[in-house]
């Protein structure tokens, strides 16, 4: 009966309360795992990291991206074989991070996993003191709902995230504008609510009236094929969107199934994706917006995207809003999305440019991207 | 303009289709990351592990249960510093594992992760031959909402997991009954769908007519407050269950509030959570599920739960269905509930036993138990 006993004790199991914290202020990252101390975020965005790995010759920390630290760091072996490090003051947001164990990559136990460089990694969430604006509120709440469709483009299930607001139970004849939104290279449809907290970010802005109630579909921008080569796969994303995506959307939802109500954005690789799409299809979107998105090089406003943008006024009479934006700190990204806004200004279109202080090449960039997106959305 | 470069380079990738199969029959397990060539399954349920540490000394597959391997299984390192090992065939289902290298717990990187074990683990999915019951197949589906809502009892936000019926949304003038549902220790409110694959379960019982639609309500079975004693914590969550939860899934979703239509089951320390809930509120529930519960020792029909039981006939007039269940291959778990069922009916008390054939203390147990137990439920 040992095991029964076992779980039995787990029902009543008690924590000291002393445990959650220590005398140097710092707290365990809100993106633990319950119960996990480590990774601690220090008053001032320092992060310490701690892993246990008492036969390892040498542990590093290996940042997912800048945001967290400019290279890998040496952690330091202590007592008991726990390895430690603390890092200079991060940026704001949530870093992907992982260790480095004798070279291997592996997750920290004490972290939540994220989906990101292909892969479910490790997380430490620093926070913004501006930062409310993606934290819980009391205010209504509305749902992600996994909704399963088949889609024709490649022939099987997929899984969409769909965004419903507070509101929408209680208006059963009430129908709403869409927004489609891309997560980046390497991750997948769970990135924007979990990763991006999208959610409380909706909910916040709704609730103050600061954007109309809408739905936001996210959808995985993998989507393989056989190539017309007979060699290999390409991805044909944005033919799912337009033949599988938004149909089962409009049948499903109470949507308001017209292109000045349905708008599409992402981040990254779903900014590039986000302008193929809708530059292909300006008769299917009326507000666009890529968040340091991945738009190739040699932006040229006749020729691009084959010569959509080409005729501003009659691309003026169409597209409500064209949006970029970037984080100061993630270059190119930052200079590719601020010359293209300028290039099509000069051209008559009248894209707008939104930057983010202080903010790399991670999601922190995109959760301000979306706050100040959003409210652009679905106006007169 | 390197990564911008790297990025567009992602949009186009080609996956030469040959390096999808192998000779030796064995495929990519379904609950890998996308790509993610291994673990590999082969068509006698054994399963192949490889992971990447060319400098580790010792690498070991360790199984987080009896059902993918009865102990430790040490890899052997090949050329380049690659690690594999092969089970022997393995019992069907998702099998949480990790990897000990040079003793530290690893993650592997080919793996989705679940939260089980207390933080997000590596996980194996192994073909069940009659295991079409939870796949997803072409019947409507039914959506997983996440719900989030402040429960007075902890005096936190928390997130509860809400299954919907296909039918749901087009009958804007029908109520539902609700079937609360547990995880177990060390699990949260994401392993039902997640590990569980409990929508798909739902969605075919449902398209078959074999159970009317119901909403299915996860939450986290962890929900802790002060001890009166003042000194640590104590787990509230029968407490949560009965002043937050089910008033808030009342007030929020269509359902039939009264007992006759609400169940409560759970899985191990949720079984356990399950009866100590429910038998302490007979006024509330009318339909109880202990899936491998992890129920205590010294069972006795007349002073277990305070004499719930002790009275038959008023007990039977009341409950509608209690039920037990287990794996053949878990013991006590299977020994527990078969003695404590028949302890119920000799006490006259028709408790209802189901065996999962060849299963241990792991999920493939659970979800054939779900597909048993819900067809069963709100009957006349």
């Amino acid at each position: 009966m040992k095991s029964l006993l076992l779980l039995a004790l787990v029902l009543i199991v008690a924590v000291p309360a002393s445990a959650q914290t220590t005398q140097d202020e710092s707290r365990p990252a809100a993106s633990n795992v319950r119960n996990a101390q480590y990774p601690r975020v220090h008053p001032d965005g320092r992060v310490t990291f701690r892993y246990n790995a008492p036969n390892a010759e040498r542990v590093q920390l290996h940042p997912g991206g800048p945001g967290l630290a400019a290279e890998d760091l040496d952690m330091v072996r202590g007592e008991n074989g726990v390895w430690t490090v603390t890092t200079p003051p991060a940026a704001p947001g949530l870093h992907y991070y992982w260790f480095l164990v004798d070279g291997a990559i592996v997750n920290d136990p004490g972290s939540e996993t994220y989906y990101g460089w292909n892969r479910q990694t490790s997380g430490v969430e620093v926070p913004d003191p501006a930062g409310d604006f993606y934290e819980i509120r009391d205010v209504p709440h509305g749902e992600v709902r996994e909704r399963w469709y088949f889609a024709s483009t490649t022939g099987q299930w997929r899984r969409a995230y769909v965004y419903v607001p507070a509101e929408y139970d209680a208006n059963p004849d009430k129908r709403y504008p869409v927004l489609y939104l891309q997560h980046g290279a390497g991750e997948d449809e769970r990135g924007w609510a979990k990763q991006g907290r999208m959610n409380f970010i909706m909910d916040n802005l709704i609730a103050e009236g600061r954007a109309p109630p809408m739905l936001v579909v996210m959808e995985q921008g993998y989507a393989m094929v056989p190539a017309e080569s007979g060699n290999g796969t390409v991805n044909a994303f944005p033919r799912l969107v337009i033949d599988d995506l938004i149909p089962m959307i409009d049948a499903t939802y109470r949507t308001l199934p017209d292109r000045e109500h349905r708008a599409m954005a992402g981040l990254s690789m779903g900014g590039g994706q986000t302008m193929t799409t809708t530059m292909a299809n300006l008769d299917k979107f009326a507000w666009i917006g890529a968040f340091s998105g991945a738009l190739g090089q040699g932006f040229d406003v006749q020729t691009s995207y084959d010569g959509a943008l080409a005729d501003a006024a009659s691309f003026n009479e169409r597209i409500r809003l064209l949006y970029f934006s970037a984080g100061t700190n993630e270059s190119p990204y930052y200079e590719n999305a601020r010359n293209i806004t300028r290039a099509l200004n000069e051209h008559g279109i009248p894209a707008v440019f939104f930057e983010s202080p202080g903010t790399a090449h991670d999601w922190q960039t995109w959760r301000r991207s979306l706050h100040d997106f959003v409210p652009r959305l679905f106006g007169e």
